[in-house]
């Protein structure tokens, strides 16, 4: 039998390469999309692209689409600067990229309805939530509705998309404890907002994964 | 009183330029967005670029983002021919390109939501339709609600979004009509799937553009 295709959206950073593993373990035939969107951290590119050879899966694609052009994200507005994380406060981050959850998963929908790969796994959590409304359960719902409404294979063909989010309401540490199970290459995941060299430990992003392996119990493979 | 800033999906095709007519008729401060996702008639490009000047809008955004890299439409699949056109079959057109819609008013968001447009027109019509699905009310409706769930600006400030598909009931006749009411350079506005220099006649697209003028009564100034 053909085994079923899925599209993983893959940053390079943790949740996405524990995502990717997962439905390889699931049987699906894996392809990897990863975004070049203006991040300030593209450095996250060349770790997918190395986990994508560490999970031997079977193909990624790397999309260029530049929104850091209108800017709105300290992410991809390199006039900005990235404010030191504090995880605890509920205020919606500075590195919020406008809309970026739906850009990608439009666009894994073009490109899964080329291929016909009608699942789409995105490692998002609204548990970890910081502000970013586009990692809760209710978008994806709503996203996964109107892919179905929007693309011929679902409405002509009845090939209905469907999107994983299988850690929404997982934390990191459940995320760490499952991906130790599954061989995640922890050691080539990239966290880090800032994007030089090595982790600046001070960002939302490098205080919450020490926080997640210290609490899993795990020493950080990466660090 | 400031003006209300909107932006319009523009492709250099007749439909979305009687759209941005409209808007600026309706008295939004408006930005045009154009793609560059792969298509075979680029020269579309050329034309949404002289539309912008003769509209005197605010701004134009061209973004690229490469669809064709995973093929499946011949308009973005160089390796396809694009067939000739009945407009009156059923059938899904080769010339559809998958997701088209759904990734264009993803990144249409996305811009919106960096630059505070939160009106967003498309020129789709439903009642032209030639198996696009992606050009129905349902599917805009869906759409929008999805936009509305996935940004911070519609879920924490509520500034929602909302998609204007002016002639999703309306005929090509209709929007020639109205078109040349508001003055629309349809001169510089681009139907053809091929792309060449002039526009090849036979092509759906070209059957459909050349029947409405005849029954709105106007010879195509394009031509």
């Amino acid at each position: 039998m053909e085994r079923k295709k899925a599209i993983v959206l893959l940053s390079g950073g943790l949740d996405s390469a524990v995502a990717m593993w997962l439905a390889k373990s699931q049987g699906y035939e894996v392809y990897a999309l990863s975004f070049s969107y203006g991040q300030r951290h593209s450095i996250e590119l060349e770790k997918a692209k190395t986990l994508v050879e560490s999970a031997k899966i079977s193909g990624h694609r790397i999309v260029d689409i530049n929104m850091g052009q209108w800017g709105g994200s300290s992410l991809t507005d390199m006039s900005m600067n990235v404010e030191e994380g504090d995880i605890h406060k509920k205020e919606i981050p500075q590195t919020y990229v406008p809309a970026r959850n739906l850009v990608f998963l439009s666009v894994a929908a073009s490109m899964g309805e080329a291929i016909e790969a009608y699942d789409i796994f995105i490692g998002v959590s609204e548990v970890d939530y910081s502000g970013y409304v586009d990692c809760r359960q209710s978008f994806i719902d709503s996203m996964e509705s109107t892919i179905n409404m929007g693309t011929v294979a679902a409405v002509e063909e009845g090939k209905k998309f469907k999107i994983h989010a299988p850690f929404v309401y997982k934390t990191k540490v459940d995320e760490i404890i499952m991906g130790m199970d599954l061989g995640v290459d922890f050691a080539n995941t990239w966290s880090c907002y800032k994007g030089e060299g090595t982790p600046c430990g001070v960002c939302d992003s490098c205080k919450l994964r020490a926080e997640a392996f210290r609490k899993a119990g795990y020493s950080d493979p990466a660090i």
